[in-house]
């Protein structure tokens, strides 16, 4: 058995079965193992961005990573972004990267290049293999690295020699350690610092927004008067109609201050200090106040969950507290997009138990409030501001869930990093329907540029205007072999809108703003 | 003045007069710079790999760095593969990477990330500046190593508030080293080594391949025997009638190998040991005979065409010597797409001093011999292994050169990497005629397959077949408000080429083959 034979089954052994891949001639025996060995769903897409975006969006869902297929240096720098959006959303993902063979590097051909440097750059845990005997156990300690809580990003880096040469081992599973509990005197501190009802908000983030930790912190918010908040931006989080209602700490600077004004207590959830997205001038970095004390309940790999159970039972709450309702109900609107309209209007309309991906920038602000109330659903936004993140995420979700509708709320100036996605959604048949905010403007920096005090003038105009010419997101769509249709008004939306929801398969909105 | 005029002020009297952008909010204060300093064309890519790509385009054929303007971490990684490809070019460029303000960093922001470690992996040369009062030094060292010799990537990571902070001083321009000259010594004795006649070959890359490059190493061929061959991409070739026709080495293993059969001394101009662009089981890496002598005539930073032609002197060359002609005379052919048939159409076709940016993978291979008798033009190759190089390329080679005609020559599955591309050339109203060769399948990855000595099965099959569902290069082109049409002969394509030659502005063919 070659080194990429090893490493194919070493892989479905340790329960990576979905490949999302676009590989090179570097990773020909690689393919040619799959080839061989049934069982691994291989996934094509035609750019590196839509292969770690996907996987991204399929770890978020599957709860277990995906294998990725890379080519060398230029191959893996082209998924980094995604890679980085993974990173923050705490999701597990097993990079395989070729590269030149051992002896070959030495000659400096044209695609070598620091495969290993850019891939540690990225990757929480990075590893190339040597020999074909180690494949099997360096595959089976990535999956373990990706697999270990919170979710990580394992990078295997294999020269082309490692999988051609005999000698490989299939390795046995290994299997990740679980979450460790919280030490019961943090839980004492806390609970201490809690019952004193000073202002207090818990940040949940990660693994405490699923519905479960999302029930645990809505009783220590019943017992204490807490308030509860996500961050900016969240992973996944259970939402919709019988979900606790938990809004996200915005964007905006002073926005985010004055959420978080007259807070004592900041408790952290699996969540980071509170922080700016960006740094603006004469404006602080963390959005919390100066004089509140910051709580770690549990680090982004501890167990949340148990934590905020444990914190509750601490402070003697109740085992079942009424989950409170979210203020706004979702109504059909009618005219010109408008955020909150949309929002409301979108909330009155997502099937039951579909997945949100969303990356709708400025147009996708005023979303998270007035979606409480639609159908239970799961949400997943993107957590490391590397835009275009909801083409490739939703298709990836879907390959994760292909039982349920997924729906890809994109900005259209964001979309553009990653519109390759549309052909894989095609080519897979998946059950996508994807809205384009076509706003025709990088409006989100027009803003932040009138926000520095400056004036638009020649330059921001060329850089952020995206009218000339107009994207026609039709075309593209049907470029790549997807349905499409534009609307124009929230009225015009709802009857695309249903209509694609009512039937399988991938269909694109392109929303003119 | 801030940090950021000082950049902008500093770039311009350095020579930088052009800056391909796609930047984000941490790079706004540069914008507003931008907006309020006159004299710095602005051209926004839609992804970063337009950006890069372009930029890399522009230094091959202006001689100079363009800038970049690219946001932190993840939007830098974005624009990685193209600067690897301008690396291997010699392209002088200047990347300007805005980053989260340093009192910023510590809180780790959703976008934080290794901004450093990735540009260390790219470039050739990296600063990060501290404050606002170093950025216009740091500027200066920049540009001044991109153009030094061979042409460098330079990469300066300026955090937000060296930007927006007061204090910014502009920076003279710091001139780059004269090319160093080849010393007498190395000259002699490669003299003497040809002298001997014992079959030799010059392999002849980077300055070298420019027009008076060629002429001096004909002279040397002349009075020696020796053989010209460039490797197997470059990056600016002077070629077409009344050009010295060289032709490259082969990509495949085995043709290159024959290629160098038999020679006893392989003599680099400018260029590294052939290699083979991969490595494969059981043949060797480097190309040449084992019992062959390497000799540097000149290193990619010395000056080639002086070395060329003092060696021509010292073995008593003839100042003046006959160009010899190409093999082969461009003619019309008809009937289905086929490499040398289509070479030699297009030989026929291509306008007077136009420039070709090339990246037609293997529709592409036939492509060389059979243009020596085009029209004079420049040849741009994708140098760095990175695909979807071409359209960019052109874009940048567009901007660079306003009055020439630009043919740019795309494989289809490379192209998907950066089809973005289109809209700048649209936006900007480029003079491109783009080419997409649509085998609809990653061909040249079936063939290195085969190669490897496996059966395709359905693994290659779902990673290979671009079929499912087709391009539709038209609509893909049109979402980006560019005329294109199909044509599946040879004779329907002549027709569309001459016509797009015909007028000014950009328009894309797609080949159906």
């Amino acid at each position: 058995m070659n080194g990429a034979e090893s490493l194919v089954r070493t892989l479905l052994a340790s329960g990576v079965d979905t490949c999302f891949a676009n590989p090179g001639t570097s990773e020909m025996h690689f393919v040619a193992a799959l080839d061989k060995v049934e069982g691994m769903r291989c996934v094509l897409g035609m750019a590196e961005t839509v292969v770690t975006g996907a996987a991204d969006g399929y770890g978020r869902m599957a709860g277990k990573p995906a294998a990725t297929l890379l080519h060398c240096g230029p191959g893996f720098a082209n998924g980094i972004a995604n890679v980085h959006n993974a990173r923050r959303a705490f999701s597990p993902m097993v990079n395989i990267v070729g590269d030149h063979a051992t002896y070959h590097r030495a000659y400096d051909a044209p695609l070598t290049s620091d495969t290993e440097g850019l891939a540690r750059a990225a990757s929480h845990w990075v590893r190339a293999s040597t020999t074909s005997a180690a494949v099997g156990a360096d595959s089976a300690a990535a999956v373990q690295a990706a697999n270990t809580a919170p979710g990580q990003i394992a990078t295997l880096i294999l020269p082309a020699d490692t999988a051609w040469n005999e000698g490989g081992v299939v390795a046995a599973p290994m299997p990740a350690p679980a979450r460790p509990k919280v030490a019961p005197d943090t839980l004492r501190t806390i609970a201490q610092a809690l019952r004193r009802k000073e202002p207090a908000v818990l940040v949940l983030s990660g693994h405490a927004l699923c519905e479960a930790g999302l029930v645990a912190a809505n009783r220590v918010a019943h017992v204490t008067g807490a308030k509860l908040r996500t961050p900016t931006q969240v992973g996944r989080m259970a939402r919709g109609r019988g979900r606790v209602p938990v809004d996200r700490i915005p964007y905006m600077v002073d926005a985010a201050i004055k959420t978080l004004a007259g807070t004592k207590h900041v408790v952290l959830v699996g969540a980071k200090p509170p922080t700016g997205f960006f740094a603006y001038p004469g404006k602080p970095s963390l959005m919390a106040p100066p004089d509140s004390d910051t709580h770690v309940l549990a680090r982004p790999e501890q167990d949340a969950v148990d934590a905020l159970n444990a914190l509750a039972d601490e402070l003697g709450a109740p085992a079942k507290v009424a989950i409170p309702e979210g203020a706004i109900k979702p109504q059909l609107v009618q005219g010109k997009f408008e955020p909150e309209a949309f929002a409301s209007t979108l909330a009155a309309l997502l099937p039951e138990n579909c997945i949100v991906a969303e990356d709708g920038v400025t147009s996708g602000r005023a979303l998270f409030a007035p979606t409480f109330n639609a159908a239970p659903m799961d949400w997943l936004q993107n957590t490391g501001g590397a835009i275009g993140h909801a083409f490739p995420c939703a298709t990836g979700a879907a390959i994760a869930c292909p039982d349920r509708k997924v729906v890809c709320l994109q900005a259209d100036g964001a979309g553009m990093y990653s519109l390759q996605s549309l052909w894989t959604q095609a080519r897979e048949k998946l059950d996508i329907v994807n809205v384009v905010f076509a706003n025709q403007i990088y409006k989100i920096l027009m803003g932040e540029l009138v926000s520095v005090g400056a004036k638009p003038g020649h330059a921001s105009n060329e850089l952020f205007d995206l009218a000339r010419p107009a994207l026609d997101w039709v075309k593209l769509a049907g470029g790549m072999g997807m349905e499409a249709t534009r609307v124009d008004t929230l009225e015009g939306f709802a009857d695309v809108f249903k209509s694609a929801c009512g039937r399988k398969g991938p269909f694109l909105i392109e929303f003119r703003i």
